[in-house]
């Protein structure tokens, strides 16, 4: 059974998942590429054989839209996510799930009651990193125990440069929120407080109002003690580390590079410039598994909206922190 | 436009096309496994939702198979293709395309008469390695001068441990036939001359008959030496390992680790057991490339049946090398 | 004009200054060597054709010692280093150089009244990484300015197994302090203020009233937020590591291994046991530069007596944020 | 006891080893530097408190010199390890022992005559690589058979541009003498045969008469197989690499980098310009290693003369195999 898509939004992330779906993912096929900018959106869809229209709404009601992918401005997704909803339709909606988790705590809630009557869950957030190969096998590895009882975490996250108009706030709500969901779900343990230090010197490349480099803390549920340094200006390359330590031993992901180079007096891997070489191969997993799933009526195996909610929950509590000083501060529970 | 594909050939490398042409490749379907194993056919068709023949003809002439994946054994590839040929439809051949450069040519002028009436190549050989990140990108430092002119190359393919009954020359037309293709596509020049070192130490795990390790050198159009290390008991690990040396720079593949990890006084990174895990990527892209060029209706990005009666003629000088005290062998050129 | 030199403390430390300043350092000689056990110093000085004493003072009032190396019982540094100052000799007082920083500060102050007298400064503190390959050349980058201003550093400081009777406080005086000393001497800016962050999980190898791993945070001068785990109970390996983050580029320290291999399905390098093999290098530099610093009677470039205080009072700011619940606390400067 | 040094040669090389003579190196003294120009003699004996001559033969006979070091042209060497002999005086020659085999025999029977009649061996050849760490630690992992039995060697040497006027002979004769030496003391079994691999592409940096790369073979005693990149004009770097193969794994030197850097889109080591840094401290410790021994008046641990001779003897087997198609080529044995 091939799953017919919809797509809601053309820019660049947007336009990897129609790409993707139209192409490169079995069991699916792409109907419908939607965008408030209709140019934009049909540049899209006549390449990959797909029509294009700039009403989100009527995508989502198309008769040959069998699920929905969410790619438009972060603003947007709470609402569009209802409409699915109220469609019975699946729904794959890009991070965040909702700006607020006030904004996201409805979503969960107005998803419970579909779930509730139809017996399934509709909604998955496309926290893909659950998807990517480090990630996974560094999970396998505490599950499995092969490093121990895990007892701490440590994370970098390095942008090339911030995105314009970055703050504070939004380098938690919309970059470290990635560490929100996947340290959690690396460790399969609650964030229950979280800390951010302020004070911190910040490169000269960041702009008023953010600070750059960050460093924040976490505490989970098992006890264990997570850090993160996100440096949204490190321009020396897209990098996202991440070491687990364990009693018998630790694990980290590795750059995933797959040549390394001799010349000009270096022995060098490359970087890539941003996520998107990095998480190519993530994204395309999260789609084939999410398609998968509806093709076999199984519970999707991707973020659900209670992860979504929880994610944002720690962000707030995190600027909640920085605005009080880099208290720990706890995490409110779903 | 999906296209319907059978797969004949049920065992390890057929189940896994089979796996991937029914779930995970964008714009294909999955209609028929043929294998003369009846039952090993059924098993696999059902978990698929595909039927189970045990004649590969009848699958070839299928209605509702437009193009045909042979991994069945080796010594029937050379006629099966021919009958895909004689049924107009589109192939995709495991290596080797035949057991023999005889058999091999046969097939390439067979192909071509197809092609000469319909104006398109049908057969494409299953050198996987061309799909592989590490191969592709180091293939795109040379073409784009990265490492300015290539000298030198330095191949390493170390197994776990040999297949039953293997014998040198298997090692030649069995493993070491992956770099006969490889090397000539990495650097875009064919090779014109081979010699088998002979007198080597073999590993007390050889079998009779068996030189384990074997040393192997290559001389490709452009002048440029290719050293091969093939060592099939290594025990340490399966590893694919190759290093251009150019005049300003050397690349080379990194084994495709996800993870470090610290425990028991090392610092390591994990071997595969065999080629599925280090090579699953680059058969997934490769399967995608082959539909999508069938799909597109553009000619198969994949090696052609040339590629594969090359690699089978540069097999055959380096057993004559073999037989013949290690003397550099001139290959015949397609 | 060769040094002559006595070595008080015939321990695992003492022997090897002993071994280094008979055998393997230009420009010295070994004349004797003190232990309160007359005949662990018996077989150390026999085996180097030195004499053997019991009590320091003998040793340094000698006429054949010209500079004294003290490695005995952290609680006898200072009054050694005192005794040492009476007589107008060098010494080379092992971390730390007094338990307290009360104590410290009189040998301090001591040593400038000697200082002034004679223009010269006596007393070197044994933070032999200053003399550490790696560290010298993250030092050289930062200067340079190679990694641009420097905004972070994460330190990572992990042994196998805690000493006996180790405590959270004696694992920030005996094991951090190294970091104390080497952080504001790798970025030329003291420390300010310091943070142990409290409610972290303890490995079930740690001893009731020891906090393992530990996270501590620092506050330099310039700005800079340096981090540290500390692990005493790692298991894994011996491993000292450094990340300086600057806006251009980070440097780290490499594990200085010197042999990669491939066994067991593992690609590894090999960890030390300990601190000796992974700093027998800084050792005997620190000594060889001290020994040219004295031929030459310029300045000791090992750490000072102010250095060691510096050390000892971030250590007791440490302890008293440990004890205080985790608040940064301030550092006083000398 | 001091062991009174001098040093022929106020080069690279040999102002090296007079610096280290002079305050690097435990047990030892510098006395007189000889330099046939007679300024660069003063220049760096003054510097090091050492007195100056033109004349090699007046440093060998002075009363004040126990020992020699010869770091003059190539062509004086034979010469000059004769005087020592002559005067009964301990000597350290660097590579080679002598320009032809012939000269080299000589100085063995010369020498082997000496030490008949006192009993003991007075020439050390400088052949530091045995003792580089790297070097060292693969050795003894041969040694303890923790790789199994040896199978296969693999070696690269690189050089960032070749020396004015070199040819593939001495490319050869002064280059990848050392791997004719290192090679079988690390597999403690001598090189049997020879083979210089015939046309390969040459750098358009290599000179007239320069074939660079090259490749060499080696089939040693015990039934290795040993490999050889030469290629003096890398251009990327000084890199010297060595993979032994063995039944259980393999064993690899790593380049000795301190600190990894991440800048400009790059993670990455960097590569010295030349052999100094790299050998820095095999250097050292084959001085130490030296002086120790005539301290002790134990054997000298250094490569002997025969050594010498050996990798002469292997040398010119190779140039003749370049003379003569590229054969296996007989290595004579001492």
């Amino acid at each position: 059974m091939t799953i017919r898509t919809g797509v809601i939004g053309a820019g660049v992330m947007g336009a990897d998942h129609a790409q993707n779906l139209a192409r490169n993912i079995g069991g699916a096929s792409l109907s419908v590429i939607a965008d408030i900018d209709a140019e934009r959106a049909q540049a899209s869809a006549s390449a990959l054989g797909a029509r294009a229209v700039s009403d989100p709404l009527e995508l989502i009601k198309a008769n040959d839209v069998d699920a929905v992918v969410i790619a438009s401005h972060d603003s947007t997704h709470a609402e569009l996510v209802q409409a699915c909803l109220d469609a019975g339709k699946p729904v794959l909606c890009e991070k965040p799930l909702a700006p607020t988790a006030a904004e996201a705590r409805e979503v969960v809630e107005a998803e419970r009651r579909v779930r509730d009557d139809q017996g399934r869950s509709l909604v998955s957030v496309g926290f893909m990193r659950r998807f990517d190969p480090g990630h996974l096998e560094v999970r396998e590895a505490i599950e499995e125990g092969r490093l121990g009882r895990t007892l701490l975490l440590h994370g970098i996250s390095r942008n090339v440069s911030a995105a314009p108009g970055a703050t504070s706030e939004s380098a938690v709500t919309n970059s470290a929120i990635h560490e929100l969901d996947s340290f959690p779900w690396l460790l399969d343990s609650p964030i229950t407080e979280v800390a951010w230090v302020p004070g911190i010197l910040s490169t000269s490349e960041a702009a008023s109002g953010l600070q750059d480099p960050a460093f924040m803390m976490m505490r989970l549920g098992s006890g264990v003690l997570a850090t993160l340094e996100l440096f949204l200006n490190a321009g020396h390359g897209y990098s996202t580390q991440c070491e687990v330590v364990g009693e018998h031993g630790t694990g980290r992901f590795l750059e995933p590079a797959s040549v390394a180079y001799n010349a000009d007096l270096k022995s060098y891997t490359q970087y890539p410039q941003d996520w998107r070489p990095r998480f190519a191969e993530a994204y395309r997993r999260q789609l084939q598994a999410w398609i998968h799933s509806l093709q076999e009526g199984t519970g999707s195996p991707l973020a659900s909206a209670e992860d979504g909610l929880r994610a944002t929950l720690a962000a707030e509590a995190m600027v909640a922190s920085m605005h009080n000083g880099g208290a720990f501060t706890p995490v409110e529970q779903v």
